[in-house]
């Protein structure tokens, strides 16, 4: 079976430490063998990464935030299970693209963060997703990310 | 108990092939008897069903286009199961009602999605939901369902 | 352990009467151990609380919706239970904040819903969270706050 620190290597991922929530929630929350992440929202440099598709923030600034999130979840998955090759499951992915009335391409930008996962983990990757645009997000950061994962 | 194709032909419904993923996820994801699916986009004639509510598609627009998803989403149902008569519930079901500033009948538009559920599932089609208005959707889709159902 | 109604009653709160679906769904879904709540619209004196955030509403007014909801959600979860203290874990809260595109502070406006469910459950309390600004909700309400809870 793959084992998911090579796959990271191999992509040349070094994973950030894990985000701490900004407020009253914790960033990942287990019942049984189902984890909820909080959502994740965008950084770059250690700051809100800032602005809106369809207008600051082109479809490939996009995707590039897109695959930030998806690196910043994995961290957050690491923190809490100690070893990622415990994931058997990355099974639901909820995409918040902040967006314009016009702007349609939140599945484009979405991908990058749906690929990531796959070549990281694999079959156990595969996920159910949905993307859609919101009208801002906190902080006005350009996307936000929540998944469920299941361990072993 | 209830068969579900018998309620499906009653209702006159005949299933469409199911939808295949635009991009790098999958329409249907289960662990344990927990089947996640994916937002399904409405389409109409095989093509995407765009617009937006409060502007170029209407209520009673809406009401058809969520019933369309909601047939979208049996037809994944089924082709995952293999037999729909398996479902132990439709448990919960998120709308998303691409709406101007100005539209507040998110629930009446999604309210043709619950009752085709309850119609074709009976109690098993009992549901939670959340039903609101995003900015956009991909593909410029006028909406958009996601479902998470229970397996026997 | 923390007896519920305790805190509850420490924290001057009386549950209100459960609140009835609008339409072709139910409040709370059940599955093994799992409960779906569904999205509880802010409302006030028995009225919708309507309004947009970054426009009619105040970042504080918002915090008192939020806090309303959640005294909602936990009127519903006590009419699902019968005992609140049945209530394992309150695992997952998704906040819709009806939004303008410049409004960035639906965090801090749904912090006050996460402190609630933390000073009522305490450890119990913790969840993860996502947290987004929409652009309507159903009847022009100014936030809908969805629940996953785990009973024992």
């Amino acid at each position: 079976m793959l084992n998911v620190y090579d796959q990271l290597k191999k992509l040349n991922i070094k994973l950030p430490a894990a985000s701490a929530p900004a407020s009253a929630y914790v960033m990942s929350a287990q019942v049984g063998k189902t984890i909820f992440l909080s959502g994740h929202i965008a950084q770059k440099n250690g700051k809100i990464w800032s602005g809106k598709l369809g207008d600051t923030i082109s479809t490939e600034e996009g995707r590039w935030a897109a695959r930030s999130i998806a690196i910043d979840l994995i961290a957050t998955l690491h923190a809490h299970l100690d070893d990622l090759n415990r994931v058997q499951r990355i099974v639901k992915v909820m995409s918040l693209v902040n967006s314009t009335p016009d702007f349609v391409e939140q599945h484009l930008v979405t991908n990058e963060a749906s690929e990531l996962f796959i070549a990281v983990f694999g079959e156990r990757g595969k996920h159910a997703r949905s993307a859609f645009g919101v009208t801002q997000i906190p902080l006005g950061a350009c996307m936000e990310i929540e998944l469920i994962a299941i361990a072993e």
